[in-house]
């Protein structure tokens, strides 16, 4: 990759020419699409190109590897761990406008939608026809974007991560060729599993542009449920034992007494300053009120008082609006001044519970400001790290205890991220967590992207 | 790949070096291991290496390499579209002596294997710890060769196929690099998905020395059925209302009557000459009975006959050992001197209706006993076509008929294979199903394996 600027230039123009007023190089628009919601610094591109097809995506890719132009996908800018940041400039792909939800499929339970649809508006759009889809991470994140970086959120215990529900993608490679990784069928043996390869790849294969979803009918009953625990342990104990038990619960998320403050203040509500488990169950009435009962039973023993039900809609939405927007009640409960590092690791569930708790005990050694709260039914948790930007160094001293956490959580045989992804942030614990398997990574880079113009900088340290 | 003689004699006799009397060159082991279960003729490799661990596998490895001598993993040998044929000779690498259960993590639900492992072993071994594997091909097939072939069988509807249920894997690449795919984490934004790259790779990108699987706990209750039907349509249609209605049937297989009729007389059963649904629920008791419920009026409403229930254990175990020997009674079944091919195809659930009934009438006009038995809960069905070996244009008569079949499949939105792999026997049709994909997966081949040692001649025609 040359990354010469007038190379650069030259690709700018070409777009320009090609997308009139859809190529912007004004810097707010930059600015907007050089930044995350991380606490990584901005990298703005030289131009953002507002796409509108997969054919016109194809079109941008090709006039920028001819010029050797770096290329950045962005659907809604969320990321945590500066996905997006153009780090050698280039071209901001926004594809935001592709937004079409293009065919549910409501017998076979899928649906096909381009890149920028959000998870809100396809639950909005799905609502009359009795279907779902599940994958909830914190904000309104765009559908491409969450396949880029595998999320997941709440519902994953149960329903799985984008991972298990991508059918099928189409892709523009690095030298503007389509591809469509898999056909809609449930299963299939045929050759590599092209679909797994571009979930989680994080822009740095290709950028898509049409997905093809999993659905899921929309439950006969939900129940949802907090549950105030004397000891995090407790709580913690309760989440193992229940998916050790096979209960098919929903959601299963826990709050420490510090996030439980912060959302009491920011969304109104009045929990106990304990401990606390989320739930939510989801089945036949029967089935529903078989769960609850066993989870009920098990959090009892682990010193976890009543049960507080929630069982109408609007009262279920605002307890788990409550829950996404933990990053915003965080942000308002912390230190005046201060940004949020939202990091997560993920261990194996019999590790829960020292890897948490071994956590805090970091976190209090450091005095800093940093709720916990997980998807502790995959063994995932976060912690959001209040640092003063305008304090010299109080950023970087964090690292040390980043690292902490991180290297805690591999040496349990876990992961360094369980749905953030790694993008700038993770890039060095790579190493680490994959060994020579890091090497076959780059391997596949290299032969898919050998000029390295899709998003470069990313996942692996250049 | 030179692919001389020279070159694997000298690889032979350094491995005879290294492994002593477990390197053999006998015609018989030869044999043995060139031939799987297909209609695809044997091929024969130079050598039979029995491996006892990762490093040996990957010593052997580093000698073909040096020596440009093909290598080919061998579990069982119960592969379907000739996986394991030594197309240009060299060496198999036998990893059945490789059957130690390392590690069951029962806290996480979780069990490290070595790739000879079979299912059946795994799931005898696990029953004292209330936990079971539930893949099941037909074969009890090692563990290792069904994730290479990326293999399903009657539980996929519920649990998943080998790609949702292979957590990580340890593989020698063609190098001899040894690499671990990820950790037991359930879940991680950490870099590629490797783990599901080398699931469905058949060998052709590296050997699969170690697998870390998903466990189940063994459910609180089980009842199992079998559901005649006026018609084939009917209990198609009940299958595909069963899914949309999201009830969580463990396992919801259909047979038409030429295939009862065949299991009949091979396993002594006495079931009505009609289409047929066999059907497993798994829950809480409650749970179980509610299902069931819901499952019993939509085949009512189809032409359902009355559920025959099948509650107690040995019962059970007769009827799905009845379903998993449907091969061995359709062979038992066709005509006196008949060998058989099977294979399968999966399609939208949407289009399973029309894909099996146009199918069966291509079958008719064919002329071929061809019983159909499939895992229609994902859309999948098998045919196996009867061919006499003795009579010269009778097995080449059935590729068009295959091709038919395939081509209907991917008209409809669907696979070549659902879980048989693509072996020797579907190459040419992955162009059709992939495109310009297939081109990727070819790169990331000569990525990873630019020698072409590693099973050559398997996914890609050379």
């Amino acid at each position: 990759m040359a990354r010469g600027r007038q190379e650069i230039n030259v690709a700018v123009a070409k777009l320009s020419d090609l997308l009139g007023d859809r190529l912007t190089t004004g810097e707010a628009v930059r600015r907007h699409h050089g930044d995350d919601l991380s606490h990584h610094a901005a990298h703005l591109p030289d131009a953002v190109a507002f796409a509108a097809s997969t054919e016109e995506v194809a079109q941008i890719v090709r006039i920028c590897a001819e010029h050797h132009t770096p290329i950045v996908a962005f659907g809604t800018g969320t990321s945590l761990e500066c996905h997006i940041a153009a780090l050698h400039g280039g071209v901001c792909i926004d594809v935001s406008r592709m937004d079409e939800i293009v065919k549910v499929n409501a017998e076979d339970m899928d649906v096909v939608v381009q890149p920028g649809v959000t998870r809100k508006k396809l639950n909005d759009y799905l609502r009359d026809t009795g279907l779902f889809f599940p994958i909830d991470p914190g904000a309104d994140a765009s559908l491409g974007g969450m396949a880029a970086t595998r999320a997941s959120g709440t519902n994953a215990v149960r329903y799985g991560t984008m991972r298990e529900n991508v059918l099928s993608l189409s892709v523009v490679l690095a030298d503007g060729r389509i591809i469509r990784t898999a056909s809609r069928a449930r299963k299939s043996s045929a050759g590599y599993d092209l679909t797994r390869l571009f979930v989680g790849s994080e822009g740095t294969l290709g950028v898509i542009t049409e997905l093809t979803l999993r659905l899921y009918g929309i439950p006969e009953a939900i129940s949802a449920a907090v549950c105030p625990f004397e000891t995090l342990e407790g709580a913690v104990n309760t989440v193992i034992q229940t998916i050790q038990l096979g209960v098919p619960i929903a959601r299963i998320e826990l709050l420490d007494e510090v996030m439980v403050e912060a959302i009491n203040r920011y969304s109104k509500l009045d929990l106990p300053l304990q401990p606390m488990l989320f739930l939510e169950f989801h089945g036949s009435p029967a089935g529903v009120a078989e769960q609850a009962q066993t989870v009920a039973e098990v959090a009892d023993d682990n010193g976890g008082g009543a049960f507080e039900w929630t069982d109408n809609p609007e009262e279920r939405s605002r307890l788990w609006q409550a829950r996404h927007d933990a990053a915003y009640a965080s942000a308002a409960m912390a230190p005046p001044g201060s940004k949020l590092w939202a990091t997560d690791v993920c261990v194996p569930i019999s590790r829960l519970a020292d890897c948490i708790l071994e956590t805090r005990r970091d976190v209090e050694s450091y005095g800093v400001f940093a709720p916990i709260v997980g998807h502790v039914g995959d063994g995932n948790f976060h912690l959001t790290l209040a640092y003063d930007p305008a304090v010299p160094g109080d950023l970087e001293r964090l690292y040390g205890l980043n690292e902490k956490i991180v290297m805690r959580a591999l040496k349990m045989g876990g992961t360094c991220t369980g749905e953030h992804g790694v993008g700038m942030g993770k890039r060095e614990f790579l190493v680490a967590e994959h060994g020579v398997a890091l090497d076959v990574m780059r391997q596949i880079k290299t032969a898919l992207d050998p000029d390295n113009i899709m998003n470069p900088g990313k996942i692996f340290i250049e």
